[in-house]
């Protein structure tokens, strides 16, 4: 049975520790959460998994192989190294969406986000053989010419942020992917298995609603940086050849 | 005159290095584009201006008191922490709007993002006396309760885009404030003056279009920390009171 | 037959880097160095490994359990987010200076630390089943009271110094070991098996060659984190009962 | 008259810390000491001020251009960013020992390093008008040639620390410098103004203890980047012409 990996971090506390004893400068809460960031992305990424920086207080990672251990280790390495602790969230489920709920509600019932004695808890079990899944790079056509060299540079923000959140929203509704912005004009889904026609489908969503157009590269792995990988060489085809949706794994449309 | 200073920060040649010579693992780049942007941050922070990560190769900064000297020991520092090298674009206006959309066209002038032999220029110049500005603090009346210990992770995730989506788009029409998401459920917009009605109107039309209520805490001053640390007092009062709009520096509504 | 896997992390090229085109301000050189150790120690330690920053630019691991897919992973990470890159060598000898030497060896057989073309190589074979080695972890008997806080700064640097070094030349001749200041008044020696006979040995060399007094914890294990833990277990136990070296693993004086 | 102005930074209670509840696995200890020290680097280096490791829980800043608020900025900084606060001794002399002197018994007068509420001290001043100093960098005459390549890595640091033992030692007692390594084969010192000769008598003064040959490039400014810039210009100077000495602001030999 298809069943994925999906593990919530949650910095415990963080909205009342952010005021106390009174605000703290922007600029420290920022580098603060950028480098946690960079820290459990690259702590996954050891591993092969993938990360993303979510709303930052609640990051996502898609982490078929991390064992308990792995997890204590890297909340005992946030511990140590910031003012501030993790908790963690493991779920699994049939879809990254159904997965992600699990976890969630795992971590919700190991007390609230903002409760004072709710510390680096570790809620959840690790699934022993996830299944394989799709990683979609998404990127938009041409968007240095079209965009970044044309516009002010804020109003391309606001429409690729735009274009990000259709493509998010329809995805999670249409199949259970999670979508996030990955910097750029990049977006990258974590998908189940997918046809290229649903690829295509989604693509003339945003191109309807929002006036952008994405192309997409599809891998499929159990490990997302290795299907990452595969993606980011099916984009290129695309990028080379003005295809649109291009994955080795992918069937064809009709297939 | 009113005249607001922004620099645009963009990373020289990034999409192409990025897939040179073959597609780096995303995890690698993540953590790049983060601990750069907690770099610029820092370093714009500690002369109390703000910056926030935008696209994470296109980071914007609000910065009245820097000298070229210092834009110039940034780019400096990055180029030798880094292997990537930055371009800055300098822009003043009546609005943040306009004032980096000069910022923009500055940087455009000096050659495409994507052009291999533009690397580190500092284009457009400082202004000597920059205006006082609002920053207005925004978060999410009871997130915690209504949506972070309620709802999936990733459903909250959405619904906090999509307001603050609308938020900045509302305000930047409107007002030609730009607007930051900055973690968990809050943005920060660096507004022209303001009146607390105009405030006011934006929640009114997030709550409208997204069923999200926001409050929002104003400060104003020369230097966005200072500014910035007076709007989240404010916001600590909206908090405590229930009410959406306050600030010791924005007029009363009708006045 | 004992064997001990040890890493040799080198900066390719770097000399010449820092004064390409012109000298580089020392802070960001400094800064890059620091994060560069940071990184390379986080990625060991996840492993239960660990890392010195010996001169910085030639980095020391031990590092039983890395495959080479994992340094490979190391040093592809170093290569996106540095503006440097590293060649790795690894050794293995009957103790950890034999191994380190060995790991030297096959790096300098590789090319040049400044030559130009010499990148990212990674020259040597992993351990298969390496050996159980000691991890002492020395620190100076009373320093806050006797030092931190009677002389100035300087001169307690420059006494912990000398005893560091000291004791790193007495345990390397003597035994093979190899030995590296780890802040405060901590140095941590990797050391095949000695006994305790032979740190008492060590202590008062140095006791008599510099009038510093050290007290060491010793643990035992194949992977250095655990060995290490059990060390400062260890050597907590000297600071509540006043003994010199403690250690579960380590043979009684006389036995 | 003659005045220098010195920082030293001292972590709050740090050492009962690190065993708290239990000791810490060294990566983690490691990376934070890192990452703290590359900050204060940074921060110090942003203007112009040059700082030190030293012992990782103490470091060393020359620091002409800080203000207070500059230096309490730092100290929120790292209270947001890191699990640990750091107090500020500042110290003016006639010579860096002596100003070093001075801001550790300001800070040893405001509490011990370990008493645990003793957190976040900022004692003594600011020197208004800070005098010019000398900043001499040191290297290891063919260094890669004669060592890295030919030696065990763990020789060539062994003879590269007792090299820089010998030199900090003899500029300390002989002219009241403070000299620090700064990787590879590189020493920094801070002096007052010292002549030509004085220079070539430490280098043979190391020669004769050490069997290591250094040189060295000088400069002298209010601000030690700047100095330090000149002093690298200058070894190149020596690399290129075989000289020992150079520096455009020291009195030649026998002047």
């Amino acid at each position: 049975m298809t069943s994925y990996q999906v593990a919530l971090f949650q910095l415990d506390n963080y909205g009342p520790w952010t005021t106390t004893p009174s605000p703290r400068p922007e600029p420290t809460l920022q580098a603060l959460q950028a480098r946690l960031y960079a820290d459990i992305v690259s702590a996954v990424g050891d591993q092969d998994g993938y990360a993303f920086y979510g709303r930052f207080d609640n990051m996502v990672g898609i982490t078929p192989d991390l064992s308990r251990d792995a997890y204590r280790s890297i909340q005992r390495s946030i511990a140590t190294t910031y003012p501030i602790s993790v908790s963690i969230g493991l779920g699994d489920g049939q879809t990254p969406a159904t997965a992600l709920a699990t976890a969630t509600d795992r971590l919700q019932a190991a007390g609230s986000a903002q409760e004072a004695d709710r510390q680096g808890v570790l809620a959840g079990e690790t699934v022993s053989t996830p299944s394989p899944l799709q990683v979609a790079h998404f990127d938009i056509v041409d968007v240095t010419n079209k965009y970044t060299d044309q516009e002010t540079a804020y109003e391309t923000l606001l429409r690729v942020r735009r274009a990000v959140s259709s493509l998010s929203a329809y995805l999670y509704d249409a199949t259970g992917a999670i979508t996030f912005f990955v910097g750029g004009d990049n977006a990258i889904a974590v998908c189940p298995d997918l046809s290229a026609d649903q690829y295509h489908e989604a693509i003339a969503h945003v191109n309807q609603e929002c006036d952008v157009e994405f192309q997409v590269g599809i891998g499929r792995d159990i490990y997302p940086v290795t299907a990452g990988l595969e993606a980011k060489e099916a984009l290129e085809v695309c990028r080379e050849t003005g295809t649109r949706v291009e994955g080795p794994s992918v069937p064809a449309p009709g297939e």
